[in-house]
């Protein structure tokens, strides 16, 4: 991944919640806009506010990694921008492997991730009888038949590989993506995926997002009734 | 949504902490596919194993609808399935409108919700620069001018809508879509929503998946050295 292995500041260890740590991207995203409108400090309650959550978490979660605000005086957000920058090790580049360029793998690809975060895809795999293979996508991504993605990755610094398949084949890729030296694997197939102790798996399940809002909003009804 | 609303058995209230909601179309769908495979019974390991949590976790959380299970026999699949289905509003038909018909919406529009679920892509809207408008996509969605919405959505139950318009205009098109009667948004966009109390958004943000994903694997290896 070429990111600095940084086992970071004061009382940040391996227990950090994991909630906590889904957290780290928003919070990263909200001091990259405070720095952007221009907004030198900030509070707990104002971050709480942008983040739908209540400002006790939020000052929870930065005590975590020690002193990052002054008492009276707030959060930097200079220096919180870069803290978070370098928490996500977003400070270096990583490049992107996906497998599956069917509609949802094609706009992932277009997904403008590097636009202001350095994450790119840049390589693109699918089977034999996908007609892209052998071809770049509108968006100057390679498309390569599977069967050369151990041979592909092997001269590349890429570890982290996004799914994007039809769910039944999802276990299959995920085994090749492994052997050929991937360490961690978004995963957009509700199929969970069963990977050893080093690998790490981020799943984003459509169904299960769409599901969890119509449950909030019956829920939501039932309450005001 | 034409969902029946059950305030739902025994202990389940509005204090059903926000990680047990989010679990419950997991659970939902690993009882219809335990059904599927023909298992009868199941215990609170073998789940805890298939969802990538604790035993305690899932005890707990069981434990907020009352009695699921039996001391020593463990849950009935079928039984249990029936819950989830009617605690997620499954047994509904739900129509959703979808705005912003670019690669990811298109995407979306195809992915097969329906397949297993009672949720379906009906409308999809964009501004009037956008050729598809007018037309239907592959799928058979009829793709309408957003400045039709409301028009549209008064002569339906459609009360959930997904967003997948570039970031700048995500306000915008939720201030729309609340005018024409949506409660219920699947924002994503990585803008946070302004939004009254009666109004539901969930997020997915992918960048936010992408960096969560970086950040487990980087905290993995530095815990490994």
């Amino acid at each position: 991944m070429g990111v600095p292995l940084i086992m970071v500041v004061t009382k940040f260890n391996e227990e950090l919640p994991k909630a906590t740590a889904k957290r780290l991207p928003q919070y990263y995203r909200i001091f990259k806009q405070l720095v952007a409108d221009k907004v030198d400090r900030t509070n707990s309650q104002e971050i709480a506010k942008k983040l739908g959550v209540d400002s006790a978490t939020v000052r929870r979660d930065f005590s975590l990694f020690g002193e990052l605000g002054r008492r009276g005086y707030g959060y930097d957000t200079v220096a919180l921008r870069n803290f978070f920058s370098n928490l996500l090790g977003d400070s270096a580049e990583t490049n992107i492997a996906l497998v599956g360029v069917g509609n949802l793998g094609r706009a992932l690809i277009h997904y403008r991730f590097h636009d202001r975060n350095k994450m790119r895809i840049t390589q693109a795999y699918d089977v034999a009888g996908n007609p892209l293979v052998g071809t770049k996508t509108e968006d100057g991504v390679p498309v390569y038949n599977i069967s050369d993605i151990k041979k592909n990755l092997a001269d590349t610094n890429i570890e982290t590989a996004i799914i994007s398949v039809q769910s039944d084949r999802a276990q299959e890729v995920a085994d090749i993506l492994i052997d050929a030296g991937i360490k961690g694997i978004l995963n957009f197939t509700p199929r969970r995926l069963e990977v050893s102790d080093d690998i790490t798996v981020q799943s984003v399940d459509l169904t299960s997002e769409l599901q969890t809002l119509l449950f909030f909003m019956q829920d939501k009804k039932a309450s005001n009734q």
